[in-house]
């Protein structure tokens, strides 16, 4: 019997969510849930059902594992613990310095209904913090390092948006080439915000805008951009939606580190990421969690999880002897 | 109170275990055991018993985790099993196509002693199974290439050894850059082992020996040599040893795959290794396996585990709160 997931928010993760079951036969989806009116939203499945968000609780028999994907800043602090009363769930919640207090009121919601809730899945958090676990535990006596890009922020995208005169913008973030190679010399460098990467934007003005006011409001901007070195360039909207329309990102955790008897021996571990499509991995990275989820219930498991705490057979939908056979 | 840890072995494995739990503040060196007379062995570490094989069971209340550092060929078959009896243990078993078989004998002596066996335990077997198993997972429409070197074979360099006329000889194994970046392009190439490694040979001759008769039979050697562009170099023994005596290895596990309502969109995940010192570094990740084998013993499960069975939190000495805070 397949498993059967619920996708509640229908955005680019939701939608990466969709895309993300057709390529795991074992997985399969019953229904979206959305906030608005169900019957605006078509959605790429025939024959599942779209229902408002308010429906959810009739589902609570027929959904093996709810996934959210809903945003961290609003929806996720309210979704996922009450969706953890009656579901297994799994978020991408990635307000780093809030993951604690996520985790109680997960944690205390998911024991309350008797399931497993898995928080902040996808690569960062997810994948990188994985893997700056790993290679920390392995070479206690180094450093790591994570760097972003080239890939498209967000939030940065949409800071720029908010200035006055700008109609559309996109932001990358780009890892500069000559920290990453500072890192992998394992001279173990400090490297400022502006060190590690720089920003480049693509703006969309309105007619008869103040390039230079602009220009000025985007690299000066606090916090955003005001620590690192950005460029601006303006483009037509034509030009933006040919060539800036992808959400591509990645990014690269290093960590090197030292052994031997006087620790004369260097050693380099490496994980880095190059994705098409944000919102796609992301995606991929939640659907395997969601098998791992419902396998850590039905073992009777209750309670908040994270990345760290699955075994990483748990992920895949072979057996544990054709894992053993064919990966290790 | 600390994790008291055995050596079973004490050759460049063992070695590196000993300074890789210096590393680790958590755990201590309670003895070594060895085959040969114990009166010969000097040991790094002061006050740490050096004892014979033969008196391994006396130590059963006073070691938690028991390290094993033989080979594969005939030491491990044997003592992995022997051992789990009476010890917690971890191994390093890394010949492939006989993991099964080690699995089912280490088993079936792990769980008449209540114990727990982790075995195949480092970076191939070890780190590089773990990264084929997550990639795999996240992306299942794809497909994953292995490279190992720049680095030194031992089997490779043992079998140059063994021809009439050499004296000694260092192998490395060098992936070819041009296949490392058709694999990245997202291409998935077929590629034979010729086209993925070039093998680099340092031999030391014997005085008067036939050194084109020694080239041919290198390059020729089936299994080792045969399938691949191998170049042999005649140097001294005192440029060996002056420029090739050092144990470096590494490697890549790529895997590139496709997600999107139409496979439209590649996704490159690429882990690699540099390391100085390919046991050290292998030591390095079999001790903090040895610190979840203990926990998975200490939480009541028995038998045989691999890579693929542990949660990562178990690897670290900090809390998971810390983890959660310091790493999600």
């Amino acid at each position: 019997m397949k498993i059967r997931v619920g996708i509640f928010g229908y955005g680019n993760l939701g939608r990466g969510i969709e895309c993300a079951l057709r390529q795991n036969p074992d997985m399969e989806l019953v229904a979206v849930f959305t906030r608005r009116d169900p019957s605006t939203l078509s959605i790429g499945t025939p024959n599942v059902a779209v229902c408002h968000a308010s429906e959810v609780e009739q589902y609570k028999n027929r959904i093996d594992v709810m996934i959210l994907c809903g945003g961290s800043a609003t929806d996720l602090p309210e979704q996922t613990p009450e969706l953890a009363k009656n579901f297994c769930v799994v978020d991408s919640f990635d307000t780093h310095a809030r993951i604690p207090e996520h985790i109680a009121r997960v944690d205390a919601a998911a024991r309350e209904g008797g399931k497993v809730a898995m928080i902040s899945v996808g690569w960062d958090p997810g994948m990188f913090s994985l893997n700056r676990l790993y290679a920390g535990a392995v070479l206690p006596d180094g450093k790591d390092y994570t760097f972003w890009g080239k890939g498209v922020s967000q939030g940065h995208s949409d800071a720029i948006r908010r200035i006055e005169g700008v109609l559309d913008a996109k932001q990358y973030t780009i890892p500069v080439d000559a920290a990453l190679e500072a890192v992998r010399s394992g001279v173990c460098p400090e490297l400022t915000a502006r060190q590690k990467h720089t920003r480049e934007c693509f703006v969309v003005a309105a007619e008869g805008a103040d390039l230079s006011r602009i220009e000025k409001e985007i690299k000066e901007m606090p916090n955003y951009f005001a620590d690192y070195d950005t460029t601006v360039h303006f483009i037509s909207a034509e030009e933006l939606k040919r060539n800036h329309s992808g959400i591509p990102h990645g990014g690269f955790v290093i960590r090197t580190g030292k052994t031997g008897r006087s620790l004369e021996h260097n050693h380099v571990i490496e994980y880095s990421l190059k994705l098409d499509s944000n919102p796609e991995f992301t995606a991929s990275v939640i659907v395997a969690y969601a098998r791992a989820t419902l396998r850590m219930h039905r073992e009777g498991m209750v309670g908040c999880k994270t990345v760290f705490d699955v075994p990483p057979a748990y992920l895949s939908p072979k057996t544990r002897e054709t894992l053993i056979k064919e990966l290790l």
